[in-house]
This record gives C-alpha cells, sequence and structure tokens, in this order.
C-alpha cells in the first residue's frame, strides 16, 4: 500500500481536544445569551445551490465560494464549444451546481423566503455553523470557521438597532471581555448624503469610502494619498479629512440638514447612554466590507488585543429581493470564534475548563474483577459529573504515566490482591499518598477527596 | 435581477428552531456521557485532501465522496491527452485535490497519524461533526448527516471491546431510551474461521457474509434463494442455515477448535451479565457492511421503532496504516442522530425542551420608557436564566398575536400611560388575566408568577 503523508489541506485545522473544549465553552456562552435575548436557532446546510450562493453578491462570492464538482459523469453537461475553450470560467456552471455557503446571511436569506408562510416576524434566529472561504490562506485567515450569528428579520424598528448594542455588550460581558470590548457605530445612510454632498456617489462612494474603511490600520496621510490617486479632488479629499475628525455626528450638520440620514445614529446613541452602556464610539470612518448593509454598522474591537475587528454587523434591506419577496429587512450582528479566542488568550482571560481538573482513573491490573461491584462503583463517582476512565494495565509505572498524561486526579487501583482482600487502592496523584480502602467505601472516599 | 426559487440542494436539510433545539439536546447528552467515560473531544475540518479520503476505501469511497472543484483556473493541470477524453474518471485527479469528509473514522486515523507524538495511548476521543456522501437520496437517508463517534485507539485489550458496550448502554439510557435498545453484537474473528472449515473465504466470504447480514430484512428464505444464485453448494448453504440458527458462540465449537476465534466473543457475553445488563444478543447474521472491522462489532437496534440500526462500531486493526504508522488498532461506535431522533418521536420519548415554556416578551409600544429602568427589569428576569424577548410594537392586537405564536408565557406591557404612572402591565397569557405592576415589582411579579 503506497504511504500517504497525514495533512490538512492548506488553510484548514484540526482542533485538538483543549481547543475543541475551549470552542465548545464560547459557543455555549453565545448561544445561552442568545436565547435569552428571544433568539431561535436555526441550522441550514453546509451546501446550497450555486444560484443561490452567488446570486446576491456576484462577483464578489465568485471567488470565494468552494465549488462541489456535479456527481458522476461532470463532463456530459459541457457543450462542444464550451469543451473547446481554455476559458475555466465558461466551464463552471456546466460541471458544478452547488457550493460550499461562504456566510450565514445568504442562508438565512433563503430559509426565510422558503419559509415565509411558517415563521413569526420579526423572526430572531441565531445560527453558530461553520462557512468556507476559497481565500489564499494567510496568518490567522482560514478557509473554514465557525460564524455565530444572530439577526432579527422582518421589522425596520430602530429598536432593533438598539438591541444588536445590547445584544454586543452582553455577550461580550458573559464570555469575560466586558471591559476590554469597544463598540464602534456608525450608519451607512449618512455616510452616503454627506458624501453626496462632496460630489461623490456611486462608484466613487463604493471606492472613497474603501479607502476611508483603512484609516485606523493606514493613518490620515496614507488615506489622502489614496484618495488623491484614486483622482478625488482636492475640495473632496478636504472634505472628507474632516469628517473623519468629527466626534459627533451632530456635525454632519455642517453638510446636510436631512433628518432620516442623521435622526438614527443620535438616536441610538442617546439610548445607549440612558442604561450606562460605555465605551461605545460613533466612527466615521466605519464603512464595514459588504455591500448590503443599508443603515446602521456595527464593529468591535477588543482593547488590548490588537487581533482586529472581533465582531460586527448592520441593518439590511430587502434580504429576500433575490427570491421575488420584496419588504423584508434585517439586522444583525456575528461573533468572530477564531479571533475572539486568540484575543482571549493573549489577555490570559481563560474562563473556560479545557480538561476536567477532577478525572479519576481505574488502573485495572487483574482479570478478576467482578464487573457488577467495579460497574457500581463507577457509577456513583460519574453520578457526581465526575468523569472515570478504566485503563485495563498490568504494568504500575506505564499506567501511573499514562494517568499524569491525561492529568488524572485520583486513581483507583485494582490487581488481584485487591480482589482478594477486597480493598482497593485508592492513590491521590498530586500528594502521592495512596491507601488501601473497603470496596464499599471507594466511591464516597474519591468523592470526599474531591470536595 | 432574476428571481431565483429558495430551495436546498437534493438530498440536503434546514432544521427548525425546534428540530435545532432537539439536536443540541440529543448531542448534549451524548457528549455528557463520552466525558464521563474519559473521552475527549476534537474536531477536525471538513474538507481533507483526496489522497487521504481515497486511500484507504479506493473505489468504495470514489463514489461517496463530494469533490471539491480546485480553486481558479482548474483546466491548467488537465494534460492534454486527458483533455481529449470523455472519460470523466481520468480527469478527477487533474481537477480536484480535495473533498468532504464522508465520515469521522478517516480523519481520526489522519489526526493519530498526525500527531502521534503529541497524544497519550490509548487516545480516546469523541467527535460530534457533520460528514457528507454523494449517495442517492432516499426517504430518510441524507447527503449531510452528523456523526457521534466514540473510540478508543492503540489499545488491543479486550476491556474496550466490553466498554463499547457499556458506553450503548449508558447512551440510550441517557437519552431515555434504555428499555428499547437492543445491542447485536458478533465477531468478525469468527465468522471468519467458521465459514473457513465451510470452504469458503476471501472473495466469497465477502459475498456470502453481506447476503447473511440481510437475514432479518429478507428472512432466511430468500437467504439461501440469493446465496444459491451466487454459486454457493447445497453443503455450504446448509451449514450456513445451521450456524444462523445458532442460539450461543459455544455451538461454533461444532466446526472449530480454535479459541482466538471463539473466546472473545464468550468471554465478552460473559462480562456483559455480570453487571446485569441486559438484551444484549449473540447474532451470528450480523456482520455489518465495512470492511474494516476485524474483531467484535456491534449494532443497536429500537424495539417498537423499526427505523434500522440506530448505532453500530466495532474492533478495527491498523488504523493509521495509509500512513505508515503500524501497530495501531482501535475500537469505536457512533450514535446516528438522525435515526435515533426519528425513533424518539415514534416512540413519543420527548425529553427535550424543543420552546422555552418560561418566555416573557415585553410590548413596548411607547418612546418615552427609559431605558435604565427597562433595561434593569429586563436583566433581573434573564439573571433567572428566563427568555425576555422585547417586542416594538404599537398595536395591542398584533403585539398578542405575535406572543402567542411565539409561546410566550407573560407578556409586560408598556405604553405612554405605563411609563407615566409608572406600573407597567403584566399579562398571564395562559389565564388571560392582566395587572398593573409598580415598576420596581415588576421583575418580582413576573418571577413569582414563573415559579
Amino acid at each position: 500500500m503506497q504511504r500517504v503523508e497525514p495533512r490538512v489541506p492548506s488553510g484548514f485545522r484540526d482542533f485538538s481536544p483543549e481547543e475543541s473544549r475551549r470552542r465548545h465553552w464560547l459557543f455555549t456562552q453565545l448561544r445561552q445569551v442568545f436565547e435569552l435575548f428571544g433568539y431561535d436557532p436555526i441550522e441550514t446546510p453546509a451546501v446550497e445551490l450555486l444560484e443561490i450562493l452567488l446570486g446576491k453578491y456576484g462577483e464578489e462570492a465568485e471567488k470565494l465560494v468552494f465549488r462541489i464538482l456535479n456527481s458522476g459523469d461532470f463532463l456530459k453537461d459541457v457543450p462542444e464549444e464550451i469543451r473547446q475553450t481554455n476559458d475555466y470560467k465558461k466551464w463552471l456552471k456546466h460541471i458544478s451546481d452547488k457550493g460550499l455557503r461562504y456566510d450565514l446571511t445568504v442562508p438565512l436569506a433563503r430559509y426565510v423566503a422558503q419559509n415565509r408562510g411558517k415563521i413569526t416576524l420579526p423572526f430572531k434566529r441565531y445560527q453558530i455553523q461553520p462557512v468556507w472561504r476559497a481565500e489564499r490562506p494567510q496568518k490567522g485567515r482560514f478557509r473554514e470557521f465557525v460564524q455565530c450569528d444572530a439577526d432579527v428579520i422582518g421589522s425596520y424598528d430602530p429598536y432593533y438597532d438598539f438591541e444588536m448594542v445590547l445584544l454586543l455588550d452582553e455577550g461580550f460581558r458573559k464570555i469575560g471581555l466586558g471591559d476590554h470590548r469597544k463598540i464602534l457605530i456608525n450608519d451607512r445612510r449618512l455616510l452616503q448624503e454627506v458624501f453626496k454632498t462632496f460630489g461623490i456617489e456611486g462608484d466613487g462612494f463604493r471606492k472613497a469610502t474603501g479607502i476611508i474603511d483603512k484609516l485606523d490600520k493606514v493613518g490620515i496621510d496614507k488615506v489622502k494619498q489614496l484618495l488623491e490617486s484614486e483622482g478625488f479632488s482636492a475640495d473632496q479629499i478636504a472634505n472628507i479629512e474632516q469628517w473623519l475628525g468629527f466626534k459627533d455626528p451632530e456635525e454632519a450638520r455642517k453638510y446636510i440638514n436631512d433628518d432620516e440620514a442623521i435622526k438614527p445614529i443620535i438616536t441610538l446613541l442617546k439610548q445607549i447612554k440612558d442604561p450606562g452602556i460605555t465605551n461605545v464610539e460613533w466612527t466615521p470612518s466605519l464603512v464595514r466590507g459588504l455591500d448590503y448593509y443599508t443603515g446602521t454598522i456595527y464593529e468591535v474591537v477588543l482593547e488590548g488585543a490588537p487581533v482586529g475587528s472581533v465582531s460586527g454587523g448592520g441593518r439590511y434591506d430587502n434580504l429576500t429581493e433575490l427570491f421575488g419577496v420584496p419588504n423584508m429587512p434585517g439586522i444583525g450582528i456575528s461573533f468572530g470564534a477564531d479571533r475572539i479566542l486568540t484575543a482571549m488568550e493573549m489577555l490570559k482571560i481563560e474562563p473556560w475548563d479545557t480538561y476536567h481538573t477532577n478525572k479519576v482513573m481505574v488502573i485495572l491490573a487483574t482479570d478478576k474483577v467482578s464487573w457488577k461491584t467495579l460497574n457500581s462503583v463507577v457509577a456513583d463517582i460519574r453520578a457526581q459529573n465526575i468523569p472515570v476512565e478504566i485503563l485495563p494495565q498490568k504494568k504500575m509505572k506505564k499506567a501511573f504515566k499514562t494517568a499524569n498524561n491525561k492529568n488524572v486526579r485520583i486513581t483507583i487501583i485494582i490487581g488481584d490482591r485487591e480482589v482478594e482482600t477486597a480493598e482497593w487502592g485508592v492513590k491521590d496523584m498530586q500528594t502521592g499518598k495512596q491507601e488501601s480502602i473497603p470496596v464499599e467505601k471507594v466511591a464516597e472516599t474519591v468523592l470526599n477527596m474531591l470536595s
């Protein structure tokens, strides 16, 4: 048999027991917060039809999607004229009709459109599932990662713009990052109206905002230089620079007097102050990449942990437009599990249990034990939620080494002699102290040692 | 914009909030049992290299695997002579090097081989993750489903053959199916040695056992007919029929006297009786599909719920052979979440909470509320682990309809008048009784109503 190198594809990862428990801990915390805020879970398949995955974002998504090759004879549907070309893009739709989801918003839109008769609006759902992106792997950027999304679908009410802040606040508090999180907010409506007065709209708006979004990474001089090289005028650049220096959205009244563009963010900032939520900042440079946001936008960074944005989201209109279902607005946020966990390590905030500190191991060095007796002792200990591993091993030195490697706290030793005397060994692996305990007292003894 | 039909690919599924909670409940129970037995969690990527996915099972796997088309210009690596053929199988390795995992055993093998220096043997791991199979969808057969696997790697000790029974027993007890589960066991070593005395080996063994595996579905007459049509002799068929009628593996001594083939299953059956585990049956027709089992095999069915096998597993040798790592035996079992949940519905055993019976909804019919006050009332209720949804809605009739649709137990009503009087409405949605409660007593009142 040929020998294969054991490895994962570039950009993909295994998670060790410690990492898995850490991740599970994080998902459990977020799940609890979502549930307490009245969000319902859904799950959607990893695989969606390409017409859906590519329908909304088109080119942007084309590059991101992992395509699944059609099963069986995938060549049979490729037209002859396409068979002759080397333009692989022309081949794609004939050999692949499915792909892996690259976010949880497109599946949500599909789910809402598909179940619109069955769900109660506003539909508040959360979803914690992996997504896949065919991006070039980089440090800290993976091709498979879990998104933890919460969205409210079917309401234009600005209360939900506020609820997103409450949810971010509570989510980060719950995982122990309450003192580190900074919530940045902005509003696309405001950005759009203000930039219109600078003579910047449409494609120019996308270009200019794409540049100002980089402000905190590259600094103002570089931003101005980039704007210049994209052909923005000196006046426009001066206006943008002034905009970026604003501390309060009220200052936008210098340019516009459109209440619909200014009021939402001002109302939101006021609401936030009222219950004493701090460290929320209006950030005029905040844009967020995705084109589909149409109102309030959010981003969370962690002070002291420069891992980039750990959460983000915003308001969008017409979630289900692609499916011919109109007037379905939404608003949502997403917690980035990977970056949050990296940051927590950096900040040494580690509230999870990555291994059991109370693990018990039975070292079974005999074939003569009564399974009935052993089973009942073990069951009594497990009933107190304490893991018990049974290790069949006659070599004591090896058994203790295994116990130490597995972070075992207490070992129970059963050899032929222990079966005969009906007294089992109980050893504290921290102190090294070992005692002989009558079988009927073993569970009790172990539980006392752990309490 | 073109209109797309919202649907999932054939063989794939969404899970509604109710279904998601039910699944989450099941995974949580199994996770707890695995942890208490000393198994550690790992997670592996959805995507693996094809050389690994196809390395072990070859043809069997070829058809099962969803292949991922190489990113970018996938045509550039297809040799010219292959470009000219219509034999799509020749194309495959040039246009796709990755695929979706179709089980959790291949990734486990890869993980163990890759981390062999780091893990402590015996390595006890559990893994609860989805797998994908490009099979033709059928009723009850899906292309994406979650497997819940527990395996012990690196020990030949027969204790673990026993532990699998303990784990199955405890797993089904924990989810409320303890009285329904029947554990079938057999041993490949025994099957092989007995069939050798019938003159049936190699390919014939695979054919004959493939047929007898269907016994409980098709009956003995059909089995005999199938054996005949495959060219087995009258003597061989008579021998097989006798074998299938055996009730005790001791009867195999009629054919063989090979202790290594008989003793393990006899020892196991004895061990099982000792602690009083019942409803475990030696089943001479039990084979299990996969070629890689080499010792004890297990299958679980549920009496009263004819959904087929809900769990299965067995012992295997040389898990990591493909990677050039020898002597790595293993044993494991897998719980089939989908079939278990279907069976639980059939049996009306429904111990999960699919929705909160204590959900509270604040109907917010005013813009004048103090967020500070509202937030603190809501936080007091949520602190008792009770979900509170805030619904901004000025139309009371609509608000109550939404509350009913969402199974809300208690509503808190805040309109302009309630803000003025500092008395909020609290309504029991079951009795319809509504009272005005001073704001500072609202949380307490709601909590009392729920306790």
